[in-house]
């Protein structure tokens, strides 16, 4: 398909959800046509529609094969949608059971996108960003969990490249250097 | 087939062994089922069984084309088996010419694990453990070393939970801490 | 094939050409053949012969699908090479799109290598000779930067590994342990 197909990730707390809305305004101020999708939102209302479950929580118990056969589902429709798009997921997500891949190899292969951005902050910012967040309900880890967690998702983000030649963008979202961030994303998505 | 598949994995001197057993012990009192298998052991009497090799000696010298077979069949016999078990194996092994994976591609598709363990420990902290234990001819490394062995295994898992979706449960074996460590594992088999 | 096949790696600065150089001059001193292949060069070269294009400019504006087809083709042609063959390349290349796999998937399960080097060296130690380095025009970054590129070469390693069986070889070039370096490297080409 035509258009460029972003993928951007970023632990909790990294400022994801900042730095794409300003840098969305930029483009948009730009004319340039970008369509957004959250990856999880997209899944479940594709879910929904196609009667395999009627809510959230139904979708947190389907089975491995039925996740892996409705992950494959939305990498099609994505992979399908013409023009630019971009794509708010995670690189990784921590469960219980331990870190999972957001983007595994039958998803990111199918997908094919052309950059995979992982927004990062200083564990010690992201630590105090959650903990002074009041508005979500956070695990709260220490510095060296987030470490652990950002560390782990370059390797992800680095596999992901492997499997399909896209590039691996790294942002920093520093405190006070929000305009940085912003603008990195923007060139990226020009 | 049923049952969870787990891989634990951890550097020499991560305290793996010490922590399986204290974990293997509380599973057992509570009546859950695993059966534990040694990658390398299981991997060595099956080469004999078959007829393959007679001796520790032949396997280190089968080629790439005869080991990478061995392990696929090991792989497979692996995947048959009805149940929980626990494999305890290594991300990779430290070799003359580098990093090997102890878990590649082929190896990794065909066990389809839901989980693999690393056991970690602090640089440090391995380093002295290492020191002192008389019991075992280790080449002694620096913390450096060390440090570079577990970042590395942190990417091998991340590409094999890439290939599988399985997720990757990183335990901290730290000193005095290790009744935390067992029961974050003993969680993980529950 | 016969023979063996290194692959060589290491960010600007770190000294691979150095650790190189003179590992290759040991090894023709040992009367042992290897035929020394830069990839970059190897890929002009063949991509003007086979009409592809004309000059450098060209390579570089190939599109996605084009440069894929002939980085397999590539590929193929090392991979059809008897004899030992050392192959000098980047893991992955700084773009302004971000990290690009310098040895995707489609490349290294083609060229299956016995042994991927990376040459390393202190983040400082390479920012220091990045600035003294007056014969090349090269961006300088800072040290950060350097960490966060050698860390995605590991990553971008380990997956490769995964993929093909081969082993991942750390060589640290310190400065003023140059003569260390190559005796590494020398070992692992004999």
């Amino acid at each position: 398909m035509a258009g460029q197909k972003v993928i951007i990730t970023g632990v909790p707390g990294a400022g994801k959800t900042t730095v794409i809305n300003a840098s969305m305004e930029k483009i948009a101020a730009e004319r340039i046509p970008y369509q957004y999708i959250n990856f999880g939102s997209f899944m479940f209302e594709v879910a929904v529609a196609d009667g395999l479950i009627q809510d959230r929580d139904q979708m947190r118990k389907l089975d491995r094969t039925a996740q892996k056969h409705l992950q494959k589902l939305i990498a099609e429709k994505l992979a399908a949608i013409d023009g630019n798009i971009i794509i708010d997921t995670h690189a990784s997500v921590k469960t219980p059971s331990g870190y999972l891949a957001g983007l595994p190899a039958w998803v990111i292969t199918t997908i094919m996108p052309d950059v995979i951005i992982l927004v990062e902050t200083d564990n010690d910012q992201i630590l105090v960003r959650r903990l002074s967040d009041e508005s979500r309900v956070r695990d709260v880890e220490g510095a060296k969990a987030i470490a652990e967690h950002q560390e782990m998702n370059r390797a992800f983000a680095a596999s992901c490249a492997m499997l399909t030649g896209c590039t691996i963008k790294i942002i920093v979202n520093a405190d006070s250097l929000l305009d940085k961030a912003v603008e990195e994303l923007t060139a990226t998505l020009r």
